[in-house]
C-alpha cells in the first residue's frame, strides 16, 4: 500500500441507540447512520469502546455491524470493532466482516488479563495471519494491556494484513515514537488517535485522522478540525481544538462512560436511549444535571437551544445550580446514614 | 443466614482442561473435578480467573458449568462464575446456574470501562435483586473496577441475596476493613480470598476460607493450610504457607496467566492442554524451561518425579540451564535484527 | 550476627513536638522520649517518615538525634534515621550519629528520582561499605524508589554492615519473600514491619518487629500487640489488632500526614505542636473535627476523657456534626467560586 | 503584567559540572554558563530536576545560584530552583535569591509526602505571600506531589506573586486545560513545559516556552525548535521535533537521570563529571555504551565526531556491539549467581 491510500479522516465511534426495553434501535441506528455521514465523517467504527462492544453479545456485536453495513451501502468505509473471546472467534468475525464489505477491522489488545509485550504480539500474529480483512490495532492502555513501540513495528514488519494502529493512550511523544518508527518501513501504514483532546497536535505531527467519540456527537466539528489541520490553519484549528476540549470533558469525565456521550448525542436530536450499565439515583440526578451543562455547551455552539432555565454567562454556577449541588450532597450523606 | 452456615473452606478455580483443537476437553474436565473432590478441595468454582472465562463463548461458558455440576453430583458446593456482557445476560445466567443447583454465583465487578464506585454498587444491586441465587462479590482490582469497603457494605446491609465476597486483592488490612464493616450486621457473610500468597494470615484475622489456583494443583497443600490454621497450629501452617509462596510465585509470575497453572496441572497427571492465548516461540520455551522449574518444586513436595536432567541443589541454575538462556538472548537479540 | 542478637521489637518513629514558632520543642522531645520508654517501647527512631525529616534541614536532623539520644541515655536503642543529599553526607550522619551511641541507622531508599533495582543497590552498598555503624534499609515504595527482593537479598550477602530491613510496603508475601530468600544466609538480619495495619500477621510470618508510628501515641497497645503475637495468643492479638487498625485508619486517612498522629498525641498529653507544612482553613476545619472523632476512639480505649459534646453511639455521625460538614461542603462550594 | 512581559522562551535547566571529588566544579560552570548563552538559550534554571538539586547541600544549592547569577550578569534571565525543606527555609532562599536579582524563582511542588490539593494550595499560598521575588509553580507527577488545574487557578486568582507555572506531565490537554482556566483572568501568566518530547506542540497550542533539559546538550536545537515555532514553519519544527525525540529519549531513558545529559554533555565540550548517585560496574559499561551511541547520534547533528569504532548505518547494532551487549547478559548472570 502506498501513501495516497492509506486510511484516514475521522472515524465515528458510534454509540448504539436502544430502545426502551434496552435493546438495538434498529431505525434510530440507521437514522443515525444518515447523519453521520451526512454531516461529514469519513468513516464509522461501530463496536468500539465507544460503542460498548463489551456490553453486547456476540450476535448483537455482529448484528450491529451488519445494520452498519447496510444502511451505510458503500458511501463511506467501515472499520468494525472484531475482538471476540479468543483468536478463533475474532478470526470468524474478521471472515463475516470481510464479506459485508469492511474496509478493516479494528482489534483492541487482549483485556482483563494483562498481557506482556510477547503475549500482545502472539495475539495480534495469529488474528493477522488468518484475517481476510485487514486488521487496525487498537491500543487503550487504560483498559486493555498497552501495544508498546516494539510490538507496533513488528507486527508491522512481519504482516502485510495490520495496515493501521489506532491509539487512545494521548501521548503525544508515543505517537510519535510509533510513526518514527513503522513510516520509513511501511509508507502506507495509517495511525489514528483516538483521543479527542489532543486531536489537532496528532494531525500536525503526522496523524492520519483519528477515532473520535466526539464526532458522534459533533462531527461538524471534529471534521472542521481535520480540515483545518490539513490546511495548516493553525490558530483556528488551535481555538477550535480548545472549544471541543471544553465538550469533550464534559462528556468523558463527568459520569460513567459513555454516558455523557448518549446524554449529548440526545440532545442533537438522535434518541440514543438509556446505557445498559444501571445508574443509582444519585448518578441520574447528576447525568440530568450534565445534561443541562451539556445542553448550554451544545448551545453556545449552535447546535441546539438554550435550556429553559438559560444558561450562566462564562462558566459560573447559578444559585439555582448551586442550591441544587447543596441539596444532593446533604441527601447523599444523609443516604450514607449520618442522620 | 447465621454464622454456622457461611460459605467457607476451599473452593477450586479449576482450568478447563482443552483438547488438541483448543475445544473443552469434557471426559478430562469429568476426570478432573473427581481429581479434586478427591484431594478434599471444600468446593468448585469454575469460570474464575484461573478458568479464563474471558477467553470462552457465552455459550461454552454454560457448558463448563453443566458439565461440572454433572460431575459433581452434589458431593461439593458450586461457585459458578456468571459474569456476562450486562445484567441482563448475567441475571439469565443466575437463573440457569441456579436451576442446575450451583450454592451460589460469583460476578466479577465489571471490567473493561473503569466504573466508580456508584456505577459498581449499581450493578450488582440489579444482579442482586433479580438472582434467584446467591450472589457472591468477585473483587480484583488489578483486572476490574475495584469494589470498595463502603459498597460492599452498603450491598451487603441492602441486598440479603449477596452473602459473600471473593477478594483477589491480597490486601490483608483491606479485607479486615470489610470484615469490621459488614461481620456485625450479617454474621452469615462470607469473606473468602483469591491471593494463595496470604491464606494463612488472611484465615487468621477472620478469613472463612479461599478461592485459590493452588488448590487447582496441589490441593493437597491448600487443603492442609486450611485445616492447620483452623486447628490454630501456627507454626506448621506458617511453614507450609512459605513452600506454598515459592509454587504460587513460580506458576503465577513466569509465564501468562495461567499458563502456569496449567503446566504444573500437566505435571500433575491431569492433561489440561494448551490454552487458547496464541504463543511466542520465545514464551513456549520459557514455558519448557518453567515446567522444568516446575516438576523440580512439585518433586521436592512428593507430588512428581524429578526431570531427567535433575534438579539443582538449593535454588542454583545449572550451567546447562545458563547455557540455554544465554543462547536464548542472543537468539531474541537477532530476532529483533540486532545482527 | 546470630539470630538472638537480631533488632527486635517495637521501634517508635517519633513526632517531633514543635513550638509555636515552628522551632523544635526541646523539653517537651525529651518528655515525650521518656513518656515512650515508661510505656515500654523497645526502641526509639527519630527522623522517620512519621518524624517528618524531609521538613527539617540538616542541622535539624542531628540535633534531633542528639536530644534523643541525651535523653535515651542507653535505655533502649536507638535506630537513627540519617538520610542527606547524597552518599557522602550521608555517610558522614552515620558517623556523627555512630559516636552518639546509636544501635544502627536507617537509610530511605533514593527518592524524588526513581531509581532503577541497580542504582538502589550502588547507592547503599557505598553506604553500608563505609558506615562505621549498622545500616538498615528502608522500604517505602509509596514514597521512595522501591527495594526490590534480589537488591535485599544481594545487600544482605555482601554487606555484613546492612542488618536489618523496614518494610513500609505492607505487603505481607513481598516481607515473606524477603525472609525466605534472606534468613538461610543471614540469621541474625533483622525484618521490621513500617505497616501498623497488619502488625500481628507480620510478626505471625516471622517479622522481628516494627517501627510503626501508632506505637507514638498508643504505645501500650502497639507494645501489647507484639507480646501477644510473641506468645501466641491468636485470638487477643487479632482482636487488638482490628482495633489498632481503626485507629491507624483515622490517623492516617484523615490528614495529611503524620498530622492525624500529631493531633492524637497531643489528645494523651504530650504538646506536639502544630506541623510546619502549612494548612489551608478547610484543612484545620477538618482537623478539628478529626480530632474529635480520634478523642472518641483513645476515650473508648480508656486513654481520654469523651470530648464535650460526647461520642456517638456506634460509628454514627451526630445531627451537629452532620449540620457542620453541610456547612462547610456550602462554604467550599463558594470559595470555590459558585456563588 | 501584560501579555508582553511574560516570562517566554528556552530556559535551560543546567546540570552542575563537578571536578574528580565530586564538588561543584566552579570554573567549568562559569565556561558552560557562557557557552549556553552564546549558544542562544533565553534564560537559565539552575537547580531543576536536572541540575539534581536533591544531591546537593542546602549550601552548595545557594552556592549554583551565586555562581550562575555572576558569571551571567544580568545577559539572559535566571529562574532559581528555591525549593528547601519547608516553607520558612524556602522563603528565606526566595530573599537570597532575589538580592541576586533573579527573574523568577521555581518551587517544586512539595516531594516525597503526596499530598492532596488542598496541602499544595497552602504550601505555595504561604510561599507567595512571603516571596519578594516571583514565582513559578513546578508540577512534576512523576516525582512530585501533582498540582491540579483547579489549584493552579486558584492560585493564580490569589496571588499575583505567582507569575508562571513550568509543567513537566508532558500531557498536552492537561497544559491546554490550564492555559483556558488561567489566562482569561492572568493574561501575564506564562506557561512553560518541561517535557522536551512534546515542545513544539506544546508550543502551538499556547506554551510561552520551555525549561528544557536537551537545551543544555544542544541549545542550538532546542532554540531553533522555539523559533521555527514561532514563526510557523510547522514542518521544518515537526521535523526538528523528530530528531530531538531520538535524542531526548537516549538521554532521558538509557541510564539514571540525568546521567544520560551528562555523557552527552561532555561529548560537547563541557567537562560535566561524574555525578553523585554510585553506579554498579555494569551501570558504567552501559553508560559507556551510552555514551558511544550518543556520539553517533550528536555527529549525525554535525555537533561531534563519529566514535573511532564509527556508526551502524540505520538503527541497527553492530556486531561488535551485539558481541558486547551478550558478554555482558552472560557477566550480570554469573554476577547473580547462576554460574
Amino acid at each position: 500500500m502506498t501513501q495516497q491510500n492509506r486510511m484516514c479522516g475521522i472515524f465515528t465511534p458510534n454509540v448504539v441507540p436502544l430502545d426502551t426495553h434496552g435493546e438495538i434501535n434498529e431505525p434510530e441506528t440507521r437514522r443515525y447512520v444518515d447523519w453521520l455521514i451526512d454531516r461529514g465523517v469519513h468513516g464509522l467504527y461501530p463496536n468500539g469502546s465507544t460503542g460498548e462492544f463489551t456490553r453486547f453479545t456476540a450476535e448483537e456485536r455482529r448484528r450491529i455491524i451488519e445494520i452498519i453495513a447496510d444502511q451505510t451501502a458503500g458511501r463511506v468505509p467501515i472499520l468494525a470493532g472484531a475482538a471476540e473471546a479468543n483468536t478463533r472467534e475474532t478470526i470468524h468475525a474478521c471472515e463475516h466482516y470481510h464479506a459485508l464489505g469492511v474496509r478493516a477491522v479494528a482489534i483492541v489488545s487482549p483485556f482483563y488479563y494483562k498481557l506482556t509485550p510477547a503475549g500482545v504480539y502472539a495475539y495480534f500474529k495469529e488474528i493477522a495471519d488468518n484475517s481476510p480483512v485487514d486488521v487496525t490495532l487498537y491500543n487503550i492502555p487504560m483498559f486493555a494491556s498497552p501495544i508498546d513501540v516494539p510490538t507496533v513495528q513488528r507486527l508491522a514488519e512481519e504482516c502485510e494484513r495490520v495496515v493501521a494502529i489506532k491509539d487512545s493512550s494521548g501521548d503525544l511523544p508515543h505517537m510519535m515514537r510509533m510513526i518514527a518508527a513503522v513510516r520509513p518501513l511501511r509508507p502506507g501504514f495509517s495511525f489514528l488517535t483516538g483521543w479527542d483532546a489532543a486531536l489537532v497536535p496528532m494531525l500536525l505531527i503526522g496523524c492520519d485522522g483519528g477515532t473520535n467519540a466526539t464526532s458522534g456527537v459533533v462531527p461538524e466539528i471534529t471534521r472542521k478540525l481535520y480540515d483545518l489541520a490539513l490546511e495548516r490553519k493553525l490558530d483556528e484549528a488551535v481555538d477550535l481544538q480548545y472549544r471541543l476540549l471544553k465538550l469533550f470533558d464534559a462528556m468523558l469525565y463527568s459520569a460513567e462512560f459513555p454516558e455523557g456521550f448518549r446524554a449529548a448525542l440526545s440532545l442533537r436530536g438522535i434518541d440514543a436511549g438509556k446505557g445498559r450499565q444501571p445508574k443509582t439515583a444519585v448518578q441520574q440526578m447528576e447525568l440530568a444535571q450534565l445534561t443541562n451543562q451539556l445542553q448550554c455547551l451544545l448551545a453556545a455552539e449552535g447546535f441546539t437551544d438554550e435550556p429553559v432555565g438559560g444558561c450562566p454567562a462564562g462558566d459560573g454556577i447559578s444559585p439555582a445550580q448551586l442550591d441544587r449541588i447543596v441539596k444532593q450532597v446533604v441527601g447523599e450523606l444523609r443516604k450514607r446514614g449520618v442522620s
